[in-house]
C-alpha cells in the first residue's frame, strides 16, 4: 500500500490527504465538508479525550453538556461573537418532513412545520452557556464555575480538508466564570499552559506559547492565548486557544454575582478550545513518506507482533510464545496486537502498520524461536535489532519512551532549524517564500501593517511569543518603532 | 432543601420533576424540550459511559464517528425509517446569517444561502451509516463489521420531560454488518443482554428481556429486542433496544458482499442504543421522598465525610483523621468527598447529600475522635452504626456491596409484587388502573386488539418475555386462542 504514497517533497498536500485515507483515520462523507472519523482515527481521538479530560479534572474543571441549538435571538446578544461567526451558520429552519405530493416515496419540509426562531446549530457555545450561566450565578458563592464540554460543533467553512477544516468537528470547550479580572486571565493562562503540556508531553509535538495580534484575536475575546506548532512543510498550525473573554458575555447576558461585599458586578470569563484538528497536528508533525508516525502515548495500538512462519505446526509454538509476552506486555500498560491472520503475507502486514504509525514492530520466524530472540524494529528510525526474548519486554518499555522523546526533539529542532530571525522585508519575504517555517520580526503593532505583510507574503502574525524579550527595533515592513519581536509564518 | 420536595404518593411526576432540578442533575434550557445536563447528572452519564464502553470494546466493537447531518435524500432511502422519523425531524435550511436590513444589531437567515438539498439532523444513523458502509465493505474479509458512536440526537418530541424525552438527548448507537442472518440475529440479541447485564449489576433495575410486537418495532426492523424496566409508580420504561435489521438498510443502500464463494449478497444489519433516558430510569427506580438515592457503581460521590466541629482546632484535629481515610478508602477505588466547607451547617449538608443520593455518609464529631469512631450511614434504608475507625475501611466496603445488592433486591420484590397475571379484561382493565405494573396476559396476536386495549387502557404490549412459556390460553380481549402471555402495562 505505502508505495502508492505520494512524497512529501513532491507534494505536502496531496501526501497529507492520501495518508489520512490509506491510514484509515478518516474521510469525507456525503455531506459536504462534513468527515466521516473511521475507528483507528476515532482511537487516537479517544486517547487525545482520556488524556486532556484527567488534566481539565486535576485542574477542577468538571463536565456538563449544554444544547445543540442556540435560538438566534441569543446568537446575536454579543455583537462581535455572532458577526465573527454569522457567515458559517447553519440554520434549523423547520421540525418537520412531509410525504412530497409531488413525487411518491419522497419527503419534503413541511411548511407549517416553520420553527417561529430560526435555531443556529452551536458554531460554539458561549451564547447558549451564558444564558444558562445567568440561573446559576448569584453570588460569590457560586464562582468560580469551572466547567468543560465535549461536544460536537458546526461551522460552514468553505474549503475543508479531512481534520483540519471541516464543516462539523468535536472538541471540547471550557467555559469559566470568575469573580475578578485577574482570577480570569490567571484561569486563561493556566488553560494554555495545560494544552502545551499536552502538545509537547503526548504529541511530542513542539509548541510556541503566546497571545494573538487584535485581528487573529477570537470574537467576542479581550485577549486570546494560543499554542502554536510547526508543520513539516513550514507552516503554522494554530492547536489550541484560551480566551480571556472579560465581561464581554457577562454583560451580554446580565450575568451578575453580589460580591462578599454585597455589591452586584458582572462577572469575568473565559474559554478555552481544542478539537480533532490536533489529529491533523499530530499528523503533519511527525509522519514520513512510508506513512504515520504516532507518538506512543497516543498510539492506539504501541506494539504489533508479526509472526513469521510455514505452516500450522510453527505458528503454534510461536503463538505459543507470545501469548505468554503479550501477557506481559500488557501487564505494564503497553497495548499489543498479535497479527495471526493468514489472509496477509508478513510482508503486507509490515507495510500495513508501517502505515499506521505503530511505534514498535516485533517480528519473530523460527530461527528467533530456536536462538531466543525477537527482531524489534522502530517506526520512527525504522532501526531493528534482535533482542533476546528474556530482555524484550524492558527492551519495549525503554523503547517507547525513546521513541517518544526522539520525536519530540526531532520535531523541535526541526522548528528550531525553521525560526528565523529577519531584520528586513526583502530577507523576509525571501524567507517565508523559500525556507518557511517562523519568522521572527519587529512589527508597528497596527492591524494596517499585518495587513499588507499578509497581502505581499500569506504569512500572519502567528502570536506574540510569551517569552518575548523587549529590545528597540524597527518594524520589519514599515521601519517605525517596535519593542518586541513577533512571530509570522503561513498557517493552515 | 429536601422538605420542599413533593412526596411520590402525592404526585409522582410533581417529585420526578423538583427532584431532577433539586438534585441538579438537570435543567430546560432556552431551546424548547432541549435539555442542560448539569455537572452532577453529567457525571452519573460519565459512568454510565465509561461501564457500557468497556462492555462494548470487551465484545469486539470499536468506535467511530458519523455526521450529524442526513442529507435529505439519503434519509427517505429505507422508506420504513424515514416515515417513523419524518414527523419529528430538525431540518437545516440554510448555511448563513447576515445583518438584518430593517433591524439593526439583528441577524436573519441570509436568503441567499438556502442549501441545494436540506440536511435532516440525525434523530438516528442508520442511513448515513449504511451510506457509508457501502465504501466499507466488499468481501466476506470486511465482516462482520462492529461500529459504535457516541453522539447527540435530535427528535422534535412536543411533550418532552428531563432525561426521559428532549428533543436532543445523548446516546450511543450500535451499527454492525454481517455475512450471515443468523449472525445478525446472535449480535442483536448479544447487545440485549449486555445492556440487561448493565441494567442489573450497575443500574440496580432488574429488567425484562423479550421482543417487541409488531406495532411497537423500530422503524425499519425486522425485530426489536427490549429490556423494560418498572418504575415505583407502576409505569415501564424502555430502557434499552437492540434490532436485527435484516437486509434493509442494505437493500435500500445497495451494500453487498463477495462471499467466499465468490457470490454477491446483501449484508444482514443490526442497529442498537442506550440513552440519557437511562438516567431518569435510574431515579425512577431507586429514589424516594428524601431524595435522590443511587447504586454504589454509578454514583459520582459514593462516600460523603461531614466534619461536626466547633472553631478550627476541632476541625484540624479532625481533618488529620480524616485525610488519612479518605486517602485509604481511595486506594479501594472508592470515590469520596471530605466536606469541609464552613459556609453551611452540618445538618444542612447531610440534606444535601441525602438529596443528592451519595450511597454512605460519615459523620465524625469531637466524642468520636475521643472515642476512635464514625457514625456511618447509608442512604438506602438510613440506617445509622457507630463504628470503629480502624474497622471503617473493610466497612464501608461491604456496605456499598450491601447497598448496591439491596436496592437491586427492593427493585426485583416491587416488580414481583406488580406483575400481575390477568385472564379476563375487567380485572385487566382493574390492575391496570388501580394496582399498575406488568400485566401478564394471552394476546390474540393482531395489531387490532393492541389498539383497542390501548384505547381501553393506555397500556401497551412492553414486550413478549424471552422466557415466555408456551401455554394453551385465550386472548383477554378478544377470547382468541393464543399461545403465550406477553406484558401490558402503561409506559413513560
Amino acid at each position: 500500500m505505502s508505495k502508492h504514497l505520494t512524497k512529501r517533497a513532491d507534494d505536502y498536500s496531496k501526501w497529507y490527504n492520501e495518508l489520512v485515507i490509506k491510514a484509515d483515520l478518516a474521510e469525507n462523507s456525503a455531506v459536504r465538508g462534513c468527515m466521516v472519523i473511521k475507528p483507528y482515527g476515532f482511537a487516537i481521538w479517544e486517547k487525545i479525550q482520556a488524556e486532556l479530560d484527567r488534566m481539565f479534572k486535576e485542574t477542577g474543571h468538571e463536565n456538563a453538556y449544554f444544547p445543540l441549538f442556540v435560538p438566534k435571538s441569543l446568537f446575536e446578544a454579543e455583537e462581535k461573537n455572532a458577526e465573527g461567526f454569522a457567515k458559517e451558520c447553519a440554520v434549523v429552519t423547520h421540525y418537520r418532513l412531509q410525504n412530497d405530493p409531488d413525487n411518491e416515496g419522497k419527503l419534503r419540509v413541511d411548511p407549517e412545520a416553520k420553527l417561529e426562531e430560526e435555531l443556529v446549530v452551536r458554531p460554539t457555545s458561549e451564547a447558549i452557556i451564558w444564558n444558562t450561566y445567568k440561573g446559576w450565578i448569584e453570588s460569590y458563592r457560586d464562582l468560580p464555575l469551572l466547567i468543560n464540554q465535549w461536544a460536537n460543533v458546526v461551522r460552514w467553512e468553505m474549503r475543508t480538508r479531512l481534520f483540519l477544516r471541516t464543516a462539523e468537528f468535536l472538541w471540547q470547550e471550557g467555559h469559566t466564570a470568575h469573580a475578578t479580572k485577574n482570577e480570569a486571565v490567571i484561569e486563561a493562562k493556566q488553560m494554555q499552559e495545560v494544552y502545551a503540556e499536552f502538545a509537547e508531553n503526548f504529541m511530542a509535538m513542539p509548541v510556541v506559547k503566546g497571545f494573538k495580534s487584535d485581528s487573529e484575536r477570537f470574537a467576542g475575546a479581550e485577549d486570546t492565548y494560543t499554542i502554536e506548532a510547526l508543520m513539516q512543510d513550514g507552516k503554522a498550525l494554530q492547536a489550541g486557544t484560551s480566551h480571556f473573554l472579560g465581561q464581554n458575555f457577562a454583560k451580554a447576558f446580565d450575568v451578575k454575582f453580589t460580591t462578599k461585599e454585597g455589591k452586584k458586578e458582572h462577572v469575568w470569563a473565559t474559554s478555552w478550545g481544542v478539537s480533532t484538528r490536533l489529529i491533523g497536528g499530530l499528523i503533519m508533525t511527525h509522519s514520513d513518506d512510508l506513512g504515520l508516525v504516532l507518538p506512543p502515548k497516543l498510539a492506539p495500538i504501541q506494539v504489533v507482533i508479526v509472526p513469521i512462519y510455514k505452516g500450522d505446526d510453527q505458528l503454534d509454538a510461536i503463538s505459543e510464545k507470545m501469548n505468554v509476552f503479550v501477557k506481559e506486555l500488557r501487564k505494564k500498560g503497553i497495548s499489543v496486537k498479535f497479527d495471526t491472520r493468514d489472509t496477509y503475507r508478513p510482508g503486507a502486514k509490515f507495510a500495513e502498520y508501517e502505515l499506521k504509525g505503530v511505534p514498535v514492530r516485533v517480528a519473530i520466524g523460527n530461527r528467533d524461536l530456536e536462538n531466543g530472540t525477537l527482531e524489534i524494529a522502530r517506526r520512527d528510525t525504522l532501526e531493528k535489532q534482535t533482542v533476546a526474548q528474556d530482555n524484550a519486554v524492558v527492551y519495549i518499555e525503554n523503547l517507547l519512551k525513546e521513541i517518544q522523546s526522539n520525536l519530540f526533539k526531532k520535531a523541535l529542532e526541526y522548528r528550531e532549524e525553521h525560526t528565523t530571525l529577519v531584520n528586513d522585508f526583502k530577507e523576509f519575504k525571501k524567507v517565508i517564500k523559500n525556507k518557511g517555517g517562523f519568522v521572527s520580526a519587529h512589527w508597528d503593532g497596527t492591524e494596517e501593517t499585518e495587513d499588507r505583510i499578509k497581502e505581499y507574503t500569506k504569512a500572519t502574525i502567528r502570536c506574540i511569543p510569551n517569552n518575548a524579550k523587549e529590545e528597540v527595533g524597527i518594524c520589519v515592513l514599515t521601519g517605525k518603532p517596535s519593542s518586541r519581536r513577533v512571530l509570522f509564518a503561513k498557517a493552515y
